[in-house]
């Protein structure tokens, strides 16, 4: 299959459902819906939602019944990236190649939006059975994967230990940790939440499980490398702000060359963990491949 | 009943599980657990997990069962307070006589415990329901009341509109939509998720949702009223600060005497609501009183 055919189909599919998942609004509310909408249709590669499709389609589940799910898992990532970018924490001033949400809207906006959006990702969720067509008891198992996936035992553990951890002289293993927890914990439960959707089985949910958690360690040493080697234009951002800031990252313990090689074992990994699936599974595979040969 | 001794009781059970929700953590994050810690344990009325389990025991349902969404209700109350403090919003110094948390720990972390106290609301009311003791349906019901009543239709929405009317000459309906959507919506929310839990039937729910949306828009009254009135020893936190940042607010339209007759028309409206509950809805009605008549 052809990767960039894939990812450009699956992005429309979720950007449609994302363009309506953010309603009007109450007009007193206007700018709260503005912002909103500004971060969240404001580009993204949305390979976390990609990912929960994926999972579900290897486990022989498909279409639309899957969308609100997904669509929450890239709510959670924009109001994470909305949060970061404010002053108090990272203070950057562009995203995705615009201006940051807070740089439009204001600070306390931002915040609110931010917010709005991860509290939305549960309102998505959590729609009645009988309109979601997914059973309850899943749903619940579903939301206790996002909650945990996202929140302090997840990305946002992560994101204070990145905190916390800058201008320290941290080792490998806290490195390790922090990625772990800041991305892959999320990217995990993007897995997880499609295959537990789409009725994997315990061994293909312990599988996928594991395949979550090598691509999300590959994504972000590529993120690693990009951040390095991309250009500003590339990456929608800044380039070079690791180390900038004095951040340690996998190509300052390993080298340029050793961080991606590291990648590549963590690929193959992952589709070792695909060896028991069918051809419903060629989506997770190529998408193992591109999380590391990325441009952005 | 005595409600001062019935608030103090369900204070202390609800203190007891909040001490054991915020885990000690990972180490690489002990400032993130630290800060939850700060907010949530720094006292509070716990008005709104109190509703909570008043109206599932109004309905016949009493007990532990009840008590993690109880308390996820306030998570979300707590992680509201956080955000809204901050120099970004409102810029508040002192919360419940103690330093905000952003004081403590820094504008970054304090909204990450924000989100982290947020997303943790989700994660208390979504476990497994083998483990709940509820039936999954219910849990889905009521982590939607709990997205809706707390997101951009609701708590989050109400600030919008709150920072957006500041300094604004606006009309009575716009301040009571404003106040409906930053102090009802969750109130209603918390009414709602007891009696949903407890089993209450559909005419059961509509009653209690009513009490709750008259106790919501009296417990407003009461608190702009107390902005005024009140002393900093009293609230906890600086007094007056409405008429300094010229809100408007219901004293400014009816005086003080006529706001606190509107705030008694509540409650005697929120009272009727109950006529068809037998005395196990006495704690609802003993907290209708006390919404317009504490001192805090």
């Amino acid at each position: 299959m052809d990767i960039q055919d894939y990812l450009k189909q699956q992005q429309e599919k979720i950007d449609t459902f994302l363009t309506q998942v953010v309603p009007p609004g109450n007009p007193l509310a206007k700018t709260l819906y503005e912002s909103m909408q500004y971060s969240l249709l404001g580009g993204g590669k949305r390979i976390r939602p990609i990912l929960t499709l994926a999972a579900a389609e290897a486990v022989g589940c498909q279409g639309q019944l899957i969308m609100p799910y997904a669509a929450a898992l890239e709510l959670i990532h924009t109001y994470s990236l909305v949060h970061d970018d404010l002053p108090a924490m990272d203070n950057d001033d562009y995203r995705r190649g615009r201006p940051t949400n807070h740089k439009v809207y204001g600070d306390g906006l931002a915040i609110l939006a931010g917010d709005a959006l991860l509290t939305m990702a549960f309102e998505l969720c959590s729609q009645p059975a009988t309109e979601s067509g997914i059973p309850a008891d899943r749903q619940v198992n579903v939301m206790y994967e996002l909650a945990v996936g996202a929140g302090h035992d997840g990305m946002v553990g992560g994101q204070v230990m990145d905190i916390q951890a800058e201008n320290q002289d941290i080792d490998l293993i806290t490195l390790q940790t922090i990625h772990n927890y800041k991305t892959g914990k999320l990217i995990r439960a993007a897995v997880r939440i499609g295959s537990l959707l789409g009725g994997a089985t315990q061994v293909q949910l312990e599988n996928l499980t594991g395949y979550a958690e090598d691509i999300g360690l590959a994504f972000q040493i590529a993120d690693d490398v990009l951040n390095m080697t991309g250009t500003r234009e590339e990456l929608g951002k800044d380039a070079g702000t690791d180390a900038k800031r004095g951040k340690k990252t996998y190509p300052s313990f390993y080298g340029i060359d050793g961080a991606r090689d590291l990648a590549e074992d963590c690929i193959s990994r992952a589709l070792r963990r695909l060896d028991d699936f069918d051809d419903r599974a060629d989506p997770l595979r190529s998408l193992a491949n591109y999380v590391v040969h990325r441009r952005n």
